[in-house]
């Protein structure tokens, strides 16, 4: 008989929303852990977690919901980590055991983690790039992280031994794992999801109510993030406040060229603007990426 | 024996691009047509064009192309319309002939060929919207129109008779036609249409080369028309300079808006921001359009 060791014994996972759940059912699917444990807020949707196989229990209760736990999963939006992190700074202690979380920012919640949690609890960031308007468990998928990059952010504090584990549970899961800097991670986080997500949320704000009916394909590509979820979106722009106004300001200079092209007839001038904006959409293309 | 008499007998499409080509196949394809001639630039493309079936025979000669043509339609980026409408003003005359386009702007392309055109030529404008990052008519689609919104522009200077015919014609491709004045079309498509393209290329701008690997999802949905070709995008923008600014000073005072939520940290504001955008964007998703 063949016994076969998992990663780990009890996984909690705080927020059994789409997130939550989706990471509940690939831990399952990849055999990563004997139980998994689904801690919400609503009955609901933990009943739902439960009906799709992706928790073997659920409970409301943060503090019995965490015992017995060796990985901690915070699955809910950046508020809610944060959240979390505080209460479990109060009085949560137990060697060894693994925190990591999915937020959208890093630097926030690795600064919070590293000043409120017991020294005996190990913290390391991570962030699968799996953006979805998707919402909900029964949305639920066992692949949404499979072939998504992951970026980890663990920083000099961070204990070698849980960032390999965290890092190979990653990996086990299908993703592309990468590490940076939790402040590199929220500047290029900035510019290559904070501010297309909030572009298209001004696009959407800046068409006058009649015309909204006129909407053709391109319309609906481009803003297609603005379906997501606000409260998500405040806590993004909320946690990163400093990137993401550069990048937005980066934005409106962008626009301020093309504007000037226009109004001076520069037929040369817009065309090659255009034509750069293009050669790097193609450079994206190619790359790697949730 | 039943002889179907066709809408047209001989259709002159100018431009034997993605669009053109596409437009010739749906016209074969509903035998709206005994005969499509191709007119373009480029003898590789027409013969591309001939070799999918698009067209019947291809010319590089504008006046020889015309000759017979019961249907003239434009099907080139805007400049273009503009250049071939003054060529035709200059010495072309046929009774009863139409002429139409499938220009992204149309106030321009509707004054220059009321201006230029001979009174024997009935001019209509036409503009499908079916924008594609797709290029060349190796990639056209005898579906390309089928169930898109097409806009027409009719003026009081319109012959009805073309109106009704080049109606129908759109209608028997597949399109919905809608009708509107030249500049309520061009203010409606400036926010619907050149708002979110030029976002995406002014997106595109504002993220720092470094950052670029990064992207993930998010911003490859947001910036796909960014892929679109420059001088398409160049031409919109010059021959609809009045409305594409205004838009663009409408999308700089919408991310001025979140800025100051996030300066402030109105987290209740900056909620409210998204939520009211999620909400139009949902809207959008149940309107019609190519």
């Amino acid at each position: 008989m063949f016994i076969r060791k998992q990663l780990f014994r009890r996984v909690a996972i705080v927020g059994a929303g789409f997130m939550g759940a989706s990471l509940g059912l690939a831990i399952k699917k990849h055999g990563l852990a004997k139980e998994v444990i689904g801690i919400g807020r609503h009955e609901t949707s933990l009943r739902e977690a439960t009906d799709v196989g992706a928790i073997d229990e659920g409970t409301l209760d943060l503090k019995k919901g965490v015992q017995g736990a060796d990985l901690i999963m915070l699955a809910t939006p950046v508020s809610g980590i944060l959240e979390t992190l505080d209460i479990l700074g109060k009085d949560f202690r137990r060697g060894g055991v693994i925190v990591t979380d999915v937020g959208s920012t890093k630097a926030a919640i690795v600064d919070k983690a590293e000043k409120v949690l017991h020294h005996s609890v190990l913290f390391v960031g991570s962030h699968p790039l799996v953006g979805s308007e998707k919402k909900g468990p029964a949305c639920a998928s066992d692949k949404l992280y499979e072939g998504a990059a992951c970026i980890m952010t663990p920083t000099q504090k961070t204990n070698r031994l849980a960032r390999d584990k965290i890092k190979y549970f990653w990996g086990q899961l299908g993703c592309q794992v990468k590490m940076m800097e939790p402040h590199e991670h929220d500047e290029a986080l900035a510019y290559v999801s904070h501010l297309p997500h909030l572009s298209a949320f001004a696009i959407i704000r800046a068409i006058p109510d009649q015309f909204l009916e006129h909407a053709a394909q391109g319309l609906k590509d481009t803003t297609r993030v603005a379906a997501s979820d606000p409260e998500v979106w405040r806590d993004i722009a909320l946690s990163n406040p400093k990137h993401v106004l550069k990048s937005l300001d980066e934005m409106v200079r962008a626009i301020a060229v093309m504007r000037k092209a226009i109004v001076s007839k520069d037929r040369e001038a817009l065309a090659e603007f255009f034509r750069q904006a293009k050669a790097r959409r193609e450079r994206i293309e190619k790359s790697h990426g949730g």
